[in-house]
């Protein structure tokens, strides 16, 4: 596929996600999300709850991508150290930030910001905070860093609050041609089309369906009379294989 | 948490997983399987179809943890490259396996090995297969890497033929403590837990249900009896916020 402008890694930090425990959504979410506003999402690391695991992936992806963004580990609970990590990676000192603390004043109550809650508020320091609509305390931002929430509606609700801080490309579009073909009686002549579309990346999902064998072609690109026309390559293909109609879903 | 002897980690290969159209469910197997092994899932990586990206995980993970599992890539069609990228990566020659020829055969028929399909039996040079009850393409380990594939039920058959090719360790079990309270009001209490109980993982996941607020503190670790010790103190630091018997579940 062509290269676009702005590429992006996700960082998923928690060991939940690692023992198998919680079943993550936040990739799936993010690569979407990144896709419809031209960003390639280029890699993801699962790292558990351990500092210099956190530090150094977070150098790692940050020196390599456009953007990176990390989800979990800002809590008020001891397990939570991705502010501290951050800091660390950057050789920042972490700081009370005043705004945060308001915000978190507001939503518990002046009397009950306890020193847990208080850590919320706690950011590396030249931060900038990301808005949290639904339980007030903060992500942030550090360079190319976005330090967001492990909850999937929190973290939905911060990475939505960002538009404007990312730079937007090329939407990457794609196609779904679906038939019940075993996908290695399309192997050749998929090759043969991802040759001729190389600014197309083309894709073959093999599933099971009521105990039959199918196969879903993905094209991926941005130019969205390219991506049409392999499609209806492809479409063709598997009707030269017995495939009456193939059906195209445009994305 | 204690480290046990042996660790993991999880290259997930896969564009489809990057640009957030198929969701992953590969890696909370894995995690869950290698616990039960008392094998510690330590880290996992997402790349895309790209040769040069699957060789620098490899490399990087399998020099750092006894065992390296990856999924996705060894199908028939050109995207399907992780194999050739194994072989860069440990500088092996890609060969024709004669016993996976015979496998495929056997399941296609003889008339029917095609170039795509036979491409399934090529492995790098010193490889041993990984069965495959299902669709018979086989995986492959060279080394410690563990070559799967991506569909989860092909992968999850793979998996648990490999049972006697990994070292067991005392398996890592869980408790789980759940209240209707916020995170931040057991905070202070479970860090004193945490530091009296450091060969136990205590991990806090808050979560929103029926419109409310709850958390489930998890304990991790391998030692029974340390476990439910740390999980009755979490249960009675909960009875002293007003949670009159909180459910200790023991996995």
């Amino acid at each position: 596929m062509e290269e676009t402008a702005a590429t992006a890694a996700v960082l998923l930090i928690g060991d939940e996600l690692l023992s198998g425990r919680t079943q993550d959504c936040n990739l799936a979410y993010l690569g979407q999300r990144l896709a419809a506003r031209g960003i390639r999402l280029a890699e993801a690391r699962v790292v558990s709850d351990e500092e210099e695991e956190i530090v150094a992936a977070v150098r790692a992806l940050s020196g390599r991508y456009t953007y990176v963004f990390t989800t979990g580990g800002i809590g008020p609970t001891h397990d939570d150290i991705t502010a501290a990590a951050i800091a660390r990676a950057f050789g920042r000192r972490l700081l009370a930030d005043p705004v945060a603390e308001e915000r978190l004043k507001k939503y518990y109550g002046a009397d009950a910001l306890s020193a847990p809650r208080l850590k919320m508020a706690t950011v590396p320091e030249g931060s900038a905070l990301i808005d949290n609509r639904v339980s007030s305390a903060p992500g942030f931002r550090l360079g190319n860093v976005f330090v967001l929430a492990g909850v999937p509606v929190i973290m939905q609700a911060m990475f939505e609050s960002l538009q404007d801080q990312l730079q937007d490309g090329a939407p990457i579009r794609s196609r779904s041609v679906t038939a019940p073909l075993g996908e290695s009686r399309l192997a050749e002549g998929l090759a043969d089309i991802q040759r001729r579309y190389p600014d197309v990346g083309i894709g073959s999902y093999p599933f099971v369906r009521a105990s039959r064998v199918a196969v879903s072609i993905v094209l991926r690109g941005t130019d969205e009379a390219r991506l049409d026309g392999a499609a209806t390559e492809v479409a063709a293909l598997m009707q030269t294989l017995g495939i009456a109609e193939a059906d195209i879903e445009r994305n």
